[in-house]
């Protein structure tokens, strides 16, 4: 047995989200059954984020122990030929026995895109999220800079969800501005469920009115009705899991 | 009466091409349908080119007749609110009687999009057309600067198109290379049915061994057997027409 380290793209919006369900085309599933056929065996495939239907992959990792044979260049090729063209392979690398792409993660860096502009040009629908209205830049940049560090994110959190610690650290929070290509990226060790797009929709208030100040008031103690709406799926892109 | 000048933006993927047809969604038919609700009588568009089913647009351009009164800036707003999300109006003029989007037109620029790597993105798939093995793009070069002044284009024409004269006028034709994404831009006063597909899948074979001394022996006689495959709709973009 191997144990293999896949490295994974997607466009999200035909699938149902990275992880398996009773209907519908999943990231997960479609992996597992194109490496079911070359293993001859079921096989498992563990995902470091388990990405919501819409939401998009750069560099999702997913790992699995698998008895195959082929070198990773043979493995690469054979598997984005049975693959559909929506899930690309860009990678596999043998991996030490215990690696698991979720909890060998040391750090999870997330994009999210908005078009800040009148018109939403038809090519970018199903990877930004068009706001039309202009928006605060300035107070935008200066929450996201509030974010990093070791907080409690519960405000921020989906809610019903069942996590016990709603503490996690961010590393780096920031939006980058390209003519109205509003990219915000955000690297942590780890978030909570829809707490990205939670984020996201707080700091699109900011950028609406709220004040930079709300952002410590919705760590140290705010509730997720104080906080934005959650912003929608497409924007949302899991760019990069780092590992030691 | 006014004549109004509209420029478009469309991703072609899901439209049976510009032209109105008995089944399916056309981007004339769309753009037809809604400015009649606002005139209150049918309403004919003229598009500057027929795109194919899968070809996308930039700068479409398309001219109507109609009997609105609203502002231009206002026109614009009502009308993507009406549209369908992959079809946006970028602006609305006012032209002068005669104006006929194809008729008037000088000069128009198509944009082809290759992806030049042995694994395609899957962020890319309806915008571009995937070549895996390496491309002789020297080659490349050198064979498209040989398609710009007058030729009789009838080898790279679709076969069965009923079109009389086969000359047309190509004004700049070149690749650009960024990391692998080839961008064939080619202008000119008219094009052929297919002729910008025919002429890539020609230089594409020119990258993999065909000479570029083999581009004049086409325009001087050459029949459309003699010439490439016709490339897939889905790299095209008509991305600009000019007007004197």
């Amino acid at each position: 047995m191997r144990t293999l380290k896949l490295t994974l793209a997607y466009d999200g919006t035909r699938f149902v989200g990275w992880q398996r369900q009773a209907e519908g085309r999943s990231v997960q599933g479609e992996l597992e059954a194109v490496l079911a056929r070359f293993a001859g065996d079921p096989v498992t495939v563990h995902g470091a984020g388990r990405t919501d239907a819409g939401v998009h992959a750069y560099g999702q990792v997913a790992s699995a122990r698998v008895d195959v044979t082929h070198d990773t260049a043979t493995l690469t090729r054979a598997l984005n030929a049975q693959l559909p063209e929506d899930l690309r392979v860009i990678s596999v690398e043998d991996a030490p026995p215990d690696f698991h792409a979720r909890f060998s993660a040391r750090a999870k860096t997330y994009l999210y895109q908005i078009r800040n502009a009148p018109i939403a040009s038809p090519f970018e629908r199903h990877w930004v999220w068009h706001v039309p209205e202009p928006l605060g830049l300035d107070a935008m940049h200066a929450a996201a800079a509030l974010l990093v560090g070791t907080h409690d994110f519960a405000a921020f959190r989906s809610v019903g969800s069942e996590v016990s610690g709603t503490v996690r650290t961010i590393f780096t929070s920031a939006w980058r501005d390209a003519s109205g290509l509003l990219t915000y990226e955000v690297s942590g060790d780890g978030f909570l469920r829809h707490m990205v797009r939670a984020i996201v929709g707080t700091l699109v208030e900011i950028g609406r009115g709220w004040r930079p100040a709300d952002i410590p008031a919705l760590l140290e103690g705010g509730t997720r009705a104080e906080a934005g709406a959650t912003a929608p799926p497409q924007g949302l892109i899991l760019a990069r899991v780092d590992y030691d």
